[in-house]
């Protein structure tokens, strides 16, 4: 079934389209219905605005809200804010709550106001909407199992049998002493025990939890490295008030991992995709733009001082860019490194001067190699060995910087709370770019009298 | 609990660290035994390679298991190389199949052959190394349940029984029909099932699997897609071979994470750390500083061209670096874009050339906003018109241009099967330097009368 799943779903996602445009709107919503919600979600991201509004006026309440459930907020957001206000009202009614608040939070206030209004059970909602989104509360949901320590198995497995079947598979019940979370019950546990144990004779109290306030990727992390499939979210007073599951994890780290991509490649908004609207992607990118333009303007100042030797050895300017642009990359290959190992937690504290000596190393190494074969070749090419040695040095020093950099900003960052993605190549290249030119044309001057 | 976890553990490792250091190893190693799996493995990775080895020839048997099941390939590889071969086949023995076989297939050939010869059972291990790393079967664990359709619930509830209890948490049982896969039974099912109803008429037919042959990175998306805990793997006859569970989907996605992020970073090698061997770092970036020496010797043969008007306008070095560096930042954002949305399965497929209109739109008003701020900057600053027109259309032309490559570089890989982020920053800001250069002079060349 699974290894025709990319073919199917183009046939199905083409089926759709064409019910669509020859207007036979009951067979696209039919077709749209039968689908995985996960097929759903990936199916309508790949329609057109016009057809996504079509499909939607068009989808009952309750697919509306599983469809909304499980895409990516901001394409909630997007084709939540084209619905009326009743119907909103009625497809944040049946929404998971967690997502419900998410979309509440994401709307404009005023619509999120009103929505409210019309919606007929609104309390885990609002208890869920005090949580920014990227805390444990604002990730969780409400739907979970859980007994007192008190219950029986009989009557676990009464509970068990209420909730219902399309219900998202529970792994853990969670056990709860005056709504204290005591501990948690494994389903592997309740099957093997005899009927009419006391939860509290078989439930596990070592349990794996996280405060509701606690940021979303401390969850993730906490989570990953035990292996967890759900930890229960508690609040102040150690209530229970939540559970997060693995799905979420992966969302988070995914998350994660794009915001770091994006940031160290000097792209701010993280939602971004090739066909996001036009504004919406100038708004992402060209700030950064900007700012480096007053990077690679104070570049150009220092270049400007040596306009006078210029003049004299153009050759100079042929060559400059070589020391910078190595530089750069260099600087850009550690940051890399820095970032995703602070990212999966495995830089050792207290270890910088270690690892700013290392990262030395490495770029002393890596500017004899490189600066000997540029040095050589410029030789050759020009046929001026001194020219060769200013290259050789100058591409030398600004490996070394690039070590230096690419250690200290991203460490720096991340001491002062700060993410070390930031230490963008914008800003890391602006360093060794600038020092770059600073360097070479330096040595030039000094031998000047060679390079004539 | 978990929220002292940061300072507990650097309170055990310290605690460790003071016990090595005055050899009194029985202390480290029974403080080291109480963690957690998860726990050992990153306190494990922060000790010195000293320490570490130390610990290793201390540990009993089935905790040297634990962690070597636990931690990342490459740091159980490293312990692993330094154990004797009888006590690295006791603890392969204990090891889960799949992590065995993963670390028989990193070994050398001959300690892997004289691992196997002294391991008591290998059945599990040999049928599992035939599968390469990277796919299904690869990752997936022999150490599932399942049961024959004509079992009883009765007969399940008694499977359950006996499987270990620090067994990994089941989420799921397997039902098979003369071993081939036929559907799941959750175990909530299972619970709320009355005594000794057949298998048959309760379990779900439609069960979600993956071929054992399939790429691991096409697993973990669909289970990802789906929301899934566990997916079970089939051969080619469909009979049930093994399980993925969500913490291999967690660890596939970071894995790929860090490949793309090191990849266009130009960065080979994705097991890099910042205290990695400095032969490591090396091998793992000095090629592509290589490869970036070709390429930026080719842009200076380009600027070396116009080293006639670059002597009689100087001025020309100053401001060069701006257009191709501009170039180059505006194509890395779009190459991270195109990498990462890739990744994410959310490029709509057949629109490249929607797709390359939009980024050549991004770029052209990029390319006029910036060019219009440093061409008037550098009206100002210098004081010649032509100079900042020069400066201005080079921008806009080098903009376009890396909205140009930053999508047909990445398109073009994937559609001939390679890795997108091998586009990295290297590959395509080595067109947008070039050329970038090359505009700029060119304009430059045009304009020269105006610019003496």
């Amino acid at each position: 079934m699974l290894n025709d799943r990319q073919q199917s779903r183009e046939q199905v996602l083409e089926a759709i389209r064409s019910s669509l445009e020859i207007k036979q709107f009951n067979n696209a919503v039919e077709a749209f219905k039968i689908l995985h919600p996960g097929d759903q979600v990936e199916i309508f991201e790949l329609l057109d605005a016009d057809k996504k509004a079509e499909l939607l006026s068009r989808l009952d309440i309750s697919s509306t809200a599983i469809l909304f459930n499980t895409q990516e907020d901001d394409e909630t957001l997007q084709a939540a804010e084209s619905l009326t206000i009743d119907r909103l009202a009625d497809v944040l009614d049946e929404m998971e709550p967690d997502e419900a608040a998410d979309l509440l939070g994401d709307l404009p206030a005023d619509q999120a106001a009103k929505a409210l209004e019309k919606m007929e059970d609104t309390e885990d909602v609002l208890e869920l909407l005090k949580y920014p989104d990227e805390t444990a509360g604002g990730r969780m949901t409400t739907d979970f199992i859980s007994l007192s320590i008190n219950a029986t198995t009989t009557e676990a497995i009464e509970t068990l049998r209420r909730i219902e079947p399309d219900h998202e598979a529970p792994y853990y019940i969670f056990v709860t002493d005056n709504e204290k979370l005591v501990g948690i019950l494994g389903l592997r546990e309740l099957v093997v025990s005899s009927p009419d144990t006391k939860i509290g004779e078989l439930f596990d109290p070592e349990v794996f939890h996280v405060n509701d306030w606690m940021d979303q990727e401390e969850v993730a992390q906490t989570m990953a490295t035990y292996d967890l499939a759900a930890v229960p979210v508690v609040d102040d007073a150690h209530h229970l008030v939540g559970v997060i599951t693995h799905d979420d994890v992966l969302d988070v780290l995914q998350e994660e991992a794009t915001e770091d991509i994006y940031r160290l490649a000097s792209v701010s908004d993280t939602d971004l995709e090739p066909d996001s609207p036009i504004i919406e992607q100038l708004k992402g990118r060209l700030p950064w733009l900007f700012l480096n333009t007053l990077t690679a303007l104070f570049a150009s100042w220092i270049i400007s001082n040596f306009e006078g030797i210029i003049a004299q050895v153009a050759v100079l300017a042929v060559f400059q860019s070589v020391v910078a642009g190595q530089g750069g990359n260099a600087a850009s290959q550690g940051v890399a490194i820095f970032v995703r190992t602070m990212a999966l937690g495995n830089i050792p504290p207290g270890k910088t001067l270690y690892l700013l000596t290392r990262q030395m190393i490495v770029g002393l190494i890596q500017g004899l190699v490189v600066g000997f074969v540029v040095g050589l070749g410029v030789y050759l090419w020009k046929g001026n060995i001194y020219l060769g040695i200013v290259l050789g040095l100058a591409l030398v020093a600004n490996m070394v910087l690039a070590g230096i950099v690419s250690t200290l900003i991203p460490m720096g960052l991340k001491s002062i709370g700060q993410d070390p993605a930031l230490a963008s190549s914008v800003l890391v290249t602006a360093v060794t770019d600038s020092l770059g030119f600073l360097i070479f044309l330096s040595l030039a001057n000094l031998f000047l009298g060679n390079l004539i």
